[in-house]
């Protein structure tokens, strides 16, 4: 990629997260100025069940975004619609990066996703992934994959949406050991036991949860821990070099706690809370799922609702909180264009500025 | 400089902050793993009243630590005594750093200390500085100064300690464009309120954090919000493009309250902080230091003690918080240390490394 060529994306998946990020590109893009130096062209868009596009010379992304508002999937007559699948665009498009904003499968191991990224990064290809199968299940391997290949693997959305939490890490505490991690990671169960204490039935609250677009359709993964477990696996595989799946989690999931329990709690001034946490024991990394009770004077108490917060502890400063208070799907589509920022800087290392 | 040999640096000041980052280098050293990567070497040590110290070959820092240890100041004795002081030592001596570790002067509008920033950058010397004076009074002139010659300013412990402020903006906010930050910046003020709440004497509450080492022997500037006045300022000409100095900041201190005020204030369930805030209005940015009676649920309300918070406001995400609970000294000297690791990153740029 020479210095004013823009990075050709193959985007797979085109759910919430691919149409907020396509939206920013397109009708919103003025009103972000900072965007001015993201040069970038979406040359397919792969689905499960909304079809693909594909044009090398870039989709018209206001005409996607149409189709799917109108008709909830690409149209035929649309003239960069095509019946190629995913697996074959990743590994016949030419593209610079893989964008993968399909959805976490537990049961199938982090696949597809998993095999898609080994594609790309096997044919030298960037990829940023908002979806946590990869990192979770496999994140050694890929790693191992993009240095051989000489190519980025990127994933800032996968854990708290668009916080920075990798860039934070990796550019805010260079030198730090990372000895432990632990947060509420999981919006959906926060927002649950958020809900219950004040008395809601916990399946109304997932109702509003999904009403308001950050509950999955099938909320199991959610309260259940999964979700929480593929968040901590991947905080656990990249911040302290562990490698561990989602499978070796400890886990728990908030479907066993009775609206009883949370009200005796609130009376014992204490709330209870999904901590997710990963550390260092015996030189192996392990991480657990957990219901907690916190004290209302704990720095987990007070995050209701949708929001996150994360605790990371190092051998030299901190610990250092990361806060959100109610993420939108602008931050999860916000991840992936700092991700893709940070690709154009380091595919063009002239662009990089100094911090001043 | 070449790619093995290590940057040169010059500290000027050796008091709390200089001491523990001498001891990070030397005694602590093996304790952190993670520094592997840090190569270093002290050339020059000025100081106002503890003497200094230069040897172009490196300074032995057990030394110059054991001699303020016991004896309060460097001793005639040492083969690397100097009589040099700081200015002639940025202007004289062969070094690739200036370390500028010296206290903040509003009196003196950050002088000397940013006049010895000028003369570093002028030679085409980097700079790290934990003072705020320089990047409070003079930014904007200093970072012009430091592009012209192709040199780098940093100062990441100018607020919040070495918690990443201005690596998580500029890593880990790509793109964003910040509308607005606020928080709790100065650790005495916020300790001594923390402290009257409970029925403390602000006396005995100021004694006590002088004691931990985190108050200065003099603390109105603390306690009058010039601190507070001089990082909201450091944030506005940073993170908001501003041209502020200490000067023009709407500033109240902790001085006029009242044991009976924040009495009032916890019966209502609220706590009264001295809150910093920079925003944009009219096309200018302003900045503020302010009491705010706030309430239980706000996040800025749980920060006790010596604790600190800071929340930036972005258009395309956030807002984003981060918190560090308690921190030491070793948190302001890894903050030059982490600076420490950047700029040895931009100065050998084959030593960059990629996310993964």
């Amino acid at each position: 990629v020479t210095k004013n060529e823009p990075l050709r994306l193959l985007l797979i998946g085109f759910g919430n997260v691919g149409c907020q990020f396509a939206r920013i590109l397109t009708v919103e893009r003025e009103q972000f100025p900072g965007l001015d130096d993201l040069n970038v062209t979406v040359v397919g868009i792969t689905t499960l069940s909304r079809g693909s596009l594909e044009n090398p010379e870039g989709i018209d992304l206001r005409r996607a975004l149409l189709e799917i508002e109108t008709a909830g999937r690409f149209q035929a007559q649309n003239p960069d619609f095509s019946s190629r699948g995913s697996a074959d665009a990743a590994s016949e498009l030419e593209y610079d990066v893989l964008v993968e904003l399909s959805t976490l499968s537990i049961d199938r191991r982090g696949e597809p996703a998993c095999s898609y990224v080994r594609t790309a990064l096997g044919r030298g290809r960037h990829v940023v992934t908002a979806n946590k199968g990869p990192i979770a299940f496999a994140y050694n391997e890929l790693r191992a994959l993009a240095r051989a290949h000489n190519c980025i693997l990127l994933h800032e959305s996968v854990v708290m949406d668009g916080a920075p939490v990798f860039d934070l890490a990796h550019f805010g505490m260079r030198g730090c050991r990372v000895l432990e991690v632990d947060g509420i990671l999981n919006s959906t169960s926060n927002f649950v036991l958020s809900r219950m204490e004040l008395g809601e039935h916990p399946d109304d609250a997932v109702r509003i949860a999904q009403a308001r677009g950050f509950a999955e359709a099938d909320p199991r993964h959610d309260l259940e821990g999964w979700d929480s477990a593929a968040k901590i696996c991947v905080l656990a595989n990249v911040l302290l070099d562990g490698d561990l799946t989602p499978l070796e989690v400890e886990r728990e999931g908030i479907l066993a706690l009775s609206a009883k329990e949370l009200r005796t709690a609130r009376q014992e001034k204490k709330r209870v809370k999904l901590v997710c946490r990963a550390w260092r024991e015996d030189g192996q990394v392990r991480a657990a799922v957990k219901l907690k009770k916190l004290s209302d004077s704990h720095p987990f108490s007070r995050i209701k609702e949708s929001g996150g917060i994360l605790r990371i502890a190092t051998d030299l400063m901190g610990p250092i909180i990361v806060q959100q208070e109610a993420p939108t799907l602008y931050d999860t589509a916000y991840g992936v264009l700092n991700d893709l920022l940070l690709l154009g800087i380091k595919t063009r290392p002239s662009a990089e500025a100094t911090p001043n």
